[in-house]
């Protein structure tokens, strides 16, 4: 079930509206401009409207629409969900996307309870109400009403975003458009009242488009949610990673917890356990998360801990080593042998310990020497490479160098920080051919954290 | 002395040269191009030669040119150095910026040692060896011998940078660059032959064109060092907040800053302690440093600790809560008199709660309701404002109501998140007049809580 609702075939909209600036206006233009598949405007004002240069035929109700309808979105005040539902499910539609608010959030919940009663009745499964819903990149299927001026759409690409906040997940959205991140699927859940955060990580397990899951939670709140989050998140853990930032984590955040989604928060400590105890990878922030998630979708796991670091600048390798050690990854010296073998090939002021420090002086063939001679050696699990491309002797080509050791089978991030031109393309190059890139070392050694952390879940698991 | 380095009237380049992509010649195209001073081009090869548009007429010695010189660049090979630096002292010049390499860095310490004593012998005193130099981005005097394509130039702004390392120096003004941060100087040392941190820190203390000075150090060199710096920035933070960032804190980071900077990496629980004392900022990261300074800059200390959060979405709200607690800044309860007073004039979904969530259905007039109606009062002493711009009721006149709100005296920082066109002028428009913006809570907090310790620092010293 799950997959229709996330990837389906045709589309109702109920509250569709020609009139701009409205709820019912953007999910339409959303689907119409930019869905490949069937939809069905519902609404009972218009029959024919011009939009967007074509001619759109609106239905007066659901049972009027011809075809068999997989999702049914309801966008209509919420007084009167109740009963679309129920025409829904006489239809024979099998989710339902209520974006509608004005329900236990706002003190409704008799409302809420009536909506979960025709749910279950007629069989259909409820995302929402009160949420953005659903956006998948893959297919244009997109539930958010916001337009893209507001919040911008993703590329398809490798992650999946879970989200208890509609905002939050909305600010997601643009800032990943923005990066051309590969936010292949999002989905917020709002007020819960069926379709939970478990059975979206069940569905994104099951489609292989998604690499990595990655999920915004404020808290359970039903009994027995924890349990099933816990049991089936192990299962997948195993086998696609899971990223998890639990927001609201002292008195007052939790507070705000409550007055925000009702979820009991919960003490911080209880989720810290059961994410470790499930293999759920935890971010100390959104951005965290998606730094992690990034790496994990690009690079394999290593197989110990131990960090080779490459650098053009000695002070960026330093910091690098701060951040690696301050996260329990290890920072090995080189053997003197080895070390006074590459030394031959690089500049006399080379430092060749761990950081090897190319130096500012450095071209990108010493970058590839010190990769080619350290990296297929069993000293090294995995690579944190700086490249500050301000200094004079790098050039673009530097990328294909770094792309061509992924050829060792071994982590490798880079650390590029600045904002020139020369950057930015740098930046793309490597991001295109799977190597991740973090504007600072403290990133980039999470994200080799991340690896070497889902290293040790799938041994476990 | 050093007002005359960081800012001078008259500048010769030793080793200046026609020969594009030398660093001769980057350092010139710099100093003909934007320096509004006197420039005089020293290189026996050349007599004149038409550059950039003009004939530029070089001299065959420092002793030729016919005017005072208060700064001489000298990039040529670093045997000539000494030679240079004599010449130099006879002319009368009393500061030399000795980009060339190949002295104690490269193990020729007597070179060193030599330089030293010219230095002394003429009272000259002297930046480097084997540095970057100096950025002054308001006259334009500029030694970074990286062309701007590689390392754009920051514009004027109340920040300062002292650097001890080049690469990351380089790295940073091109950040700034890029954000249009105002980092209107920064001064690398190098080898730190004469000049050390604590005289820059003095030469920027006594320019009241910066408003906070930010250091970047891997290590004292010298004994007696940490001593001097300890007492001169004690004496300076009680005028202007001095952020720090110490990199190489753990063993294998140590290990990495004596081979890189030759400096006593120390415990890193010693710099912790001296930062202490000298009512310095500790920042944990380059970019924490500046997340820090830039609100140094532009907001007012706070009285206390307790932080109105007002949101527009709950769960960045709640990932606010969590931030400003974990720094031990308080996020204290709405008294529900105030409260009830407050929810008449929101909407009925909005919680007065603290944080104040407007909800995603906000207009820009429900911030400056609860801006005018809590920050005046002695409740709080602060404000983190998230703007989420995805929902559909915010405007830019957003803006005006945020400035507006500076009346009242107290710190305001905004999360704003995103990627959109609208997203990023807002945030301009905010920059512009005084409120700094952050991409995340926890980024913003941190500001915060730097304002705040910075309140405490002045009541100590």
């Amino acid at each position: 079930m799950l997959s229709k609702l996330l990837d389906p075939e045709s589309v109702a909209v109920v509250g569709a509206s020609p009139k701009q600036g409205s709820v019912g206006y953007v999910i339409l233009e959303n689907l119409v401009t930019r869905f490949g598949k069937k939809v069905f405007p519902i609404n009972p004002k218009y029959d024919e409207v011009e939009l967007w240069g074509r001619v759109i035929k609106f239905y007066r109700s659901i049972s009027e629409v011809p075809d068999p309808v997989d999702v049914v979105v309801i966008a209509t005040p919420a007084p009167t969900v109740p009963k679309v539902l129920e025409e829904a499910g006489i239809k024979g539609v099998k989710a339902a996307v209520i974006v509608s608010s004005g329900f236990s959030e706002a003190g409704n919940t008799e409302l809420e309870n009536w909506v979960k009663a025709v749910a279950k009745q007629y069989g259909v499964r409820v995302l929402g109400p009160n949420c953005i819903g659903v956006y998948n990149a893959y297919s244009g299927f997109d539930t958010v009403f916001l337009p893209a001026e507001r919040a911008g759409r993703p590329p398809p690409g490798p992650l999946a975003l879970i989200s208890q906040s509609g905002a939050v997940a909305a600010a997601i959205m643009d800032w990943a458009a923005r990066r051309r991140l590969g936010l292949g699927f999002l989905v917020n859940y709002g007020n819960k009242a069926d379709i939970t955060e478990t059975e979206l990580l069940e569905g994104f397990a099951a489609d292989d488009r998604v690499k990595v899951i990655t999920i915004y939670i404020e808290g359970f709140k039903y009994p027995g949610e924890a349990r099933q989050f816990l049991e089936t998140a192990k299962k997948i853990a195993a086998k696609k990673p899971v990223v998890a930032y639990k927001a609201g984590r002292g008195g007052a955040a939790q507070r705000a917890v409550k007055s925000h989604t009702a979820a009991m928060a919960g003490s911080y400590e209880m989720y810290h356990g059961l994410f470790q105890q499930a293999g759920v990878i935890e971010a100390s922030s959104v951005r965290e998360m998606f730094d992690m998630a990034k790496a994990l979708a690009m690079q394999p796991t290593p197989r110990g801990r131990r960090t080779l670091v490459l650098t053009d600048s000695g002070g960026m390798g330093i910091q690098a080593v701060d951040a690696l050690e301050a996260l329990g990854l290890e920072v090995p010296e080189i053997p003197e042998s080895v070390a006074k073998e590459l030394k031959r090939e690089l500049l006399p002021f080379a430092a060749v310990a761990n950081p090897v420090d190319v130096t500012g002086s450095t071209t990108d063939e010493h970058y590839k020497i010190v990769l080619d001679a350290l990296l297929p050696t069993p000293l090294f699990d995995m690579a944190l490479v700086v490249t500050l491309m301000q200094v004079p002797g790098l050039t673009k080509n530097l990328a294909d160098y770094l792309i061509d050791a992924k050829k060792y089978g071994k982590p490798i991030v880079v650390v590029n920080f600045g904002g020139s031109e020369l950057v930015q393309r740098f930046e793309e190059v490597l991001e295109g051919n799977g190597i991740p890139v973090y504007p600072t070392p403290d990133r980039a050694a999470k994200a080799l954290w991340a690896l070497y952390k889902y290293g040790e879940i799938r041994k476990r698991l």
